[in-house]
């Protein structure tokens, strides 16, 4: 890209550090600026694993890899309690959360007060100080959603009683799951743990997880079709999903209506799904691990299959490194704060959502969503579009499935390669809300956060390795 | 605009008439085509119109209007029996229709078709043969919807029992009035008459339409922030509706849930509405009139406040010249047919819809709906950006509570001005449904139709002639 030309004819062209042409500039020489980095910021033993990880065995894994993301043919099936889905946790004091592996000691503020909330909910502890002094004294066990083919927004807390989400892939027959989006305000995902925040669980787990679950099992969702319609109204799925939420309620309140117990608790689920532009978010998520994890272990493939963060922590996996992570201490968000609050409140990045951008939506389909843009902070239109270019960089292909307008239906940017992120120097992008560091507090703002370069690189090292 | 710049330094610019340019470049000589043409076509007798329409006042009475056009506040907030909103219906054998004035003997198939199906409806005659005799016999009255505060989709047939959706303009006091969308495949509005539609008509009549109207009592919608939500989601309002109809849908379904009969009956109201893309169509043009209403007799304005079609003959009415008529011949619409059907099938432009461009939406806001340009056969993202700019190029304004995302979250342009049309000679342009020639068939295409030079000419004299 060329910078800042300055007037008159131009005698000399800088490549690389600006400092160079502004010192020319400042002399009054006519100097074009052309932006450059070295790959791999001209690390050494980087440059040498990507020399080494060029070859058709690799070219013809990631095909493969990217024929199992374009082949997949994920649907919203069900709704059933956690436990039945995933036994290990009414076998004892499992509690599933967001990002790679943690202990209790490092967990960030937001991830402790969700536990402490859930513990109560659980029934473990009678209150929170209790349920705190419970989960630092070794008494519950934690483990990461990923272990358990789930994912969760923001803290990600997953227990035995809840209700969760069932997405088939019906192409491989895997399924993903992930629990209810609880709404705004003072919620779980965002560090909530108060008897409002209970309470509403209370009601998902009783009234409104089975009735969902019931629609669902006589109205089933194909999910990709709905995706490419959403990414026609102006959803990226992560931080926008009015149009999927909308367009699911209308599809599934013809069998709510016939699933209901009564007029009331169907009204009540009316309101409850129809006052939350984000309901349908973990449902992308599911979705996300539903279409990524048939590329676990493929051998080779330097796609990763997941990428995300415990609030202390960001970590990825990598298709051809099976189920190791690859972590790095997690980013701040840069972004806007709902008034009251500023980046001093605010708990570095968090939440397993970043599986959408690894299945090519959130920042990665930002051109898609320009309204998205200006509430995240990155700008306008012409931004949003910068975004998905910039991502289209970092990806091994384009899904013709999910066109963006915009972009003249041009598919969203799929399948992040490890050598490309760590070439390019390009950090994938994410589209976030923010978590206040404290826990109790809940959401103060929304932004988008960058993954470390540092996981790309482990991995990229560990890929090297393991094709020796 | 510059058109093609042959190789090699140019040594003529043409201006105008490309056959000049074409001529030398045949001889060799580079020349650049610059695209001009005379103001109004050049006709004498409209550039002293013009001349005579530029003064303050006139400027004035613009932004009075325009100003009008911004105030309002469309609330839907009702669905009531047309004769008890029209008590003309029930007075006798009176029947509306969409566009201008016309007359049994002049009027096209489809047209013809719904009304012979709407007086079967009606129970005037048993069936259809003896209704087109009754028709033909001048046993029904017709006017068009516009003379009674209604507007009406394609043939826009309004009878006594059909149940009318109400929006009220609560900025200036005023109402306008349209039918239910029917939904797709065959329908009156396409000029479908048979067993199915009437029964469709009936139901609509004795079931949905009085629990709609139910539901909007306990929870009216106020208008133009749903707009402004829809064309975010890429709805231009006219061929397209999808997001709105969505949003509607999970605004209302709660108070669906609370008004319904029985589970049953709301059940069929769900899917009956959630089947329907277009259902939200009717609703933005009831929306449409009561936005332009104010306006009419506005003196000196040159904004319009209406366009329509009956499918013989275009219409439009100026501010500053009350509720005359402008009319020419009507144009074919240029668009897609559905499979099986061609331009040989189809029936000119028909229709009181084209009160979406009238307000700025519909066409005029093609930048907001990509997806439809593809759906008129209008191309893709860059076509529809295209549509706008040009639309802009008439309008008296753009409307900053309507954005448009692609364009930074620019207005949609709004408000047209018949001074800018016959000057610039360009003609508005129409996204609208294609209708069969002949009655009883229904919709075989959708496309982009001009409204005809010819009324603006006509009343832009009008105007001279009326200013002085």
């Amino acid at each position: 890209m060329i910078g800042k030309l300055l007037a008159g004819p131009v005698r000399v062209i800088n490549v690389g550090l600006a400092g160079f042409a502004r010192d020319l500039a400042s002399h009054g020489t006519a100097v074009a600026q052309v932006d450059w980095t070295p790959p791999a910021g001209g690390k050494r033993e980087l440059l040498d694993a990507l020399a080494s990880l060029q070859s058709n065995d690799i070219e013809k894994a990631n095909q493969t890899a990217l024929q199992k993301i374009l082949a997949a043919e994920p649907v919203l099936a069900d709704v059933r309690r956690a436990g039945e889905l995933i036994p290990e946790l009414d076998a004892g004091r499992l509690m599933l959360h967001a990002g790679p592996p943690i202990e209790w000691q490092r967990m960030c503020g937001p991830l402790k007060g969700a536990i402490c909330g859930a513990i109560v909910f659980e029934g473990w502890a009678p209150e929170l100080a209790a349920a705190e002094r419970l989960a630092a004294g070794g008494g519950v066990q934690f483990a990461p959603n990923h272990h358990f083919g789930a994912v969760g927004p923001m803290t990600g807390i997953t227990t035995g009683s809840m209700p969760l989400l069932v997405v088939e892939n019906r192409a491989f027959g895997n399924r993903a799951v992930c629990a209810l989006n609880e709404g705004l305000g003072k919620v779980m995902r965002f560090g909530g743990n108060d008897a409002e925040v209970l309470a509403r669980l209370a009601w998902l787990r009783d009234d409104f997880g089975p009735l969902f679950g019931k629609a669902l099992r006589s109205n089933e969702v194909p999910l990709v079709p709905l995706i490419a319609r959403g990414l026609a109204m102006g959803d990226e799925m992560h931080q926008r999903n009015v149009a999927c939420s909308s367009l699911l309620l209308r599809t599934l309140s013809p069998s709510l209506a016939r699933s209901a117990r009564n007029i009331e608790s169907l009204a009540k689920a009316l309101e409850f799904m129809g006052g939350n532009d984000q309901f349908f978010l973990n449902i992308a998520m599911a979705m996300g691990k539903s279409i990524l994890d048939p590329l676990r272990g493929l051998a080779l493939s330097t796609i990763v299959t997941a990428m995300c963060r415990n609030g202390t922590d960001f970590g990825i996996r990598v298709a051809g490194l099976g189920d190791a992570w690859f972590t790095a201490p997690v980013e701040m968000p840069q972004g806007l704060y709902f008034p009251g609050y500023s980046a001093a409140d605010a708990n570095p990045d968090i939440g397993d959502s970043a599986i959408l951008e690894a299945v090519g939506l959130g920042a990665f389909a930002m051109a898609a969503a320009p309204a998205v843009a200006g509430f995240v902070g990155a700008g306008g239109f012409a931004d949003a579009v910068a975004y998905t270019r910039t991502m289209g960089e970092i990806a091994a292909a384009r899904n013709p499935k999910w066109g963006i307008p915009a972009l003249e239906f041009a598919g969203a940017p799929t399948g992040i390669d490890v050598r490309r992120v760590v070439e390019s120097g390009i950090a994938p992008a994410i589209n976030t809300g923010i978590a206040h560091r404290l826990p109790g507090v809940g959401q103060v703002g929304a932004g988008v956060a960058r993954a470390p370069l540092a996981c790309f690189e482990k991995a990229l090292m560990a890929l090297a390795k393991h094709d020796r």
